[in-house]
């Protein structure tokens, strides 16, 4: 019950991020609530391709769907009032990746996977929806370029297995493993914290 | 029989679409190809990866490769004449994206997927050839921009499943959801119709 | 043994190309990761998940992930030395695509699909890293433009089953249709062959 209203805030963090880069591109409604969705489902629905779960997890229950369309309504409605908001949805989308990271992992373990597998699909299930949105508006994809993102799924998918010797109540670990991710991109944002650019400078 | 060859006029105008769209980019003649056959089978080709109907579609029946093949073929050595033919595509393309529209419904009602999901799988079948083409030649996918497209599917989607409570005749209920996206493609084209956009405007 | 080295060899040159266009586009280290891992693997997994074979290639063999991890890790740490490496790095990849193109070819027979799916698949498998690497670092896929890249798994499919008329021995075959792969892809680089483009020109 707590877990799926967590989910449900973290879904409607990531279709209203969705919306806002749609509404700056000038898309029409359709492409709007198009890139809403795909924010929000994009990568749990790759994580179920890959590992071969299908009929995807939103074609099986309807809340996604749901929150997602109201979601990107008021988005729509209220956009000149979205800023005074900024604060709560980037709180709502760090939750959801803490959350989305946990899930990911739960899903490959399902699957028997290998614990680096695992955390791949947590960090994937985190941070797709964002590259599939990125890629649709004809951008190169923001947590490609900066700020620790994928990074603090990572090492929140790691802790996870580390604790995995400890601890044996699986819902503790998934409550601390998503902390992990949460406390890290908080910390992040912060004190401004980026992952050092690679670009190769000729001599 | 009847449905068939309106399944291949409708491949046939995808793929000539696609092939005018690369020929515009200066791709090659393998990058022509590929452009018209993922204009064709794109959006059927992502509704079996995410219902899991593997292998998918084109995989199974060579008649779309075959005629993609041709239609490209085709394009590509009368590129200059067809601006004469542009009415007849634009009829071919109105009438693929009502046949595909129902395809993808009855797709999803064999999977027992709720009639939200069918209607959202039809109008995929319908619409995402055309954005994966836009994203491969690196352009903002047009649907979400502009012009009544994927809104003439769902609306011709949400027909079917009304009609489904007073006709028990599935093949009435495929013509019938077909024609509605058709006519309202026409009429959108012919009187100009497009959705609002969403722009923000900053104050 | 002797296959699974050049496996490898082709996934290393794969990886370093990707490093080399994600540096370039002044990418993160995260972001360089993900490119290399992409433009390694993106081929195959996209056959994988259109034939159903998941989990894909990659989860359940984690020889991939550590030879892509350490590629990934010598082309960033080695990023200034690596033109001296040019011609290695271009042979690599072109025993890659023979070798790819091979084992797609394998994988489609093995799932009874038409031989003419199975050079697709093949081709995919040899091709379809770079493009996914090219849209996600927003450009339009370099194998869409130039060079016969593509069509030499085409032509080295082609000769597969050709062969298959008069060849018994699978492993003998697998050899041969790389070879004629590598082969047509070094002499159109030595001689500078490219497809016709088919630019229209408006008179």
């Amino acid at each position: 019950m707590f877990i799926q209203t967590i989910d449900i805030l973290g879904t409607i963090a990531f279709a209203i991020s969705g919306v806002l880069v749609a509404m700056n591109k000038k898309m029409d409604a359709f492409g709007v609530f198009i890139i809403a969705f795909v924010t929000a489902v994009g990568g749990g629905t790759l994580r179920d391709v890959l590992i071969g779960a299908t009929p995807v997890f939103w074609m099986k229950d309807m809340t996604f769907i749901s929150v997602i369309s109201l979601a990107a309504l008021f988005a729509v409605l209220f956009r000149n009032y979205l800023k005074h908001l900024r604060r709560s949805l980037f709180l709502f989308d760090t939750i959801g990746i803490g959350l989305y990271t946990v899930i990911g992992i739960e899903k490959g373990l399902n699957a028997e996977l290998h614990p680096i597998i695992c955390i791949i699909l947590g960090t994937m299930s985190a941070c797709f929806g964002g590259v599939i949105r990125d890629i649709l508006c004809n951008e190169i994809p923001v947590i490609f370029r900066k700020e620790v993102y994928a990074t603090a799924c990572i090492v929140g998918g790691l802790s996870y297995f580390l604790m995995l010797e400890f601890l044996e109540n699986r819902n503790y670990l998934f409550l601390i493993a998503g902390a992990v991710v949460i406390t890290i991109r908080l910390l992040a944002v912060i004190f401004k914290l980026k992952l050092p650019s690679l670009y190769k400078h000729e001599v």
